[in-house]
């Protein structure tokens, strides 16, 4: 069984990266999808998911809480934990279903027992950057300075989260078993590469 | 132009990887030929030649010289500096001839003028070690530590030898352009995804 996961530096690509590598492949992807269902079996906003599943526990904190050292109420730190509770179910029952691309949400731990193959892609700054500009929405003018906070912050969320479930660290090469770097190419262009790639390591002549 | 450049930490079979990537492309693999040329050029001995330019200028001294903060001879480090001249005279020389992949030896540094495609190959350590066990010399019997410890010393050398040229960090995913962890499979079942890789990255179909 063929179970892909990609883990990714923001702007870097990784989330077009997993869906252009599945459709090569011919096999799932699974990306907000995950997000979409737990909000909608828990009742929960997907934004306030999405935040709780890409950053970490404490993004779920009401930011009227306001100061910083306040501990959390039960209640909501309860439901981060059943967030990612509900994340890990419903990841190991797309992963049971058959061949398929995970992006983010931990997919490479909470998929261990499956030894998946784990993707890291990354980009220096000025193309993440670059990128970021390209694809934003229409309306959106956030300056290379925004973007480039931005886009530290989202990493170091990842980072955090990931530091939540695994010893091993995010962005590690150690962690994956292939790191691709976008830097200056279009992520299309690498795709039919990256699936023979994918073929090898399963064995596939 | 295809120029395609191997680091690789010890035992982790980036110099088999970058020999049968080069066949399956049918292209030149330098490795060991750079040694030769510059030990024959110089009428330097070829295993005095390979522990400069793995290592680092210091181990370039006799080591009757004994104490560790004695300056070197100045025809001793003379003759660290005029190895590495003629490592990139050399390594430029290969790659003004064509489509090549060439293994460690700083050549992505030396290189940067050409943009060369920088594979980095890793694996985890028991694999490495294991690695190495298989292809001792016969007659060579070291046990599991001192496999460890030479690992660590050999990766230690050429991150220092490395620090010599350039910023960028030795084993850093920044530094390069694909990173492949070779663990727990053979390097000749990854070649055929890794050439697919190298032909998309120079826009081949």
């Amino acid at each position: 069984m063929k179970i892909i996961t990609i883990s990714r530096e923001f702007g870097s690509g990784g989330r077009e990266l997993g869906k252009r590598l599945a459709e090569e492949l011919g096999i799932h992807c699974y990306d907000h999808e995950i997000i979409e269902l737990i909000a909608k079996e828990h009742g929960f906003d997907e934004r306030y998911v999405a935040n709780i599943s890409e950053k970490c526990i404490e993004a779920a904190y009401p930011t009227t809480i306001g100061h910083r050292f306040a501990m959390p109420p039960v209640q909501i730190m309860d439901q981060g934990f059943q967030v990612a509770a509900a994340q890990q179910q419903i990841i190991e029952n797309f992963a049971k279903q058959g061949d398929c691309v995970i992006v983010g949400r931990c997919a490479d731990v909470i998929l261990k027992d499956y030894h998946p193959l784990n993707l890291f892609v990354y980009a220096d700054a000025e193309s993440k950057i670059q990128r970021c500009i390209d694809r934003a929405p229409e309306g959106e003018h956030l300056s290379r300075n925004d973007i480039a906070r931005r886009m530290k912050q989202v990493d170091k969320n990842r980072a955090q989260y990931r530091q939540m479930f695994a010893d091993s660290k995010w962005g590690a090469k150690e962690t994956y078993h292939l790191c691709v770097n976008t830097s200056g190419h279009q992520i299309k262009d690498l795709i039919p590469g990256l699936a023979a790639f994918v073929r090898c390591w399963y064995g596939e002549k």
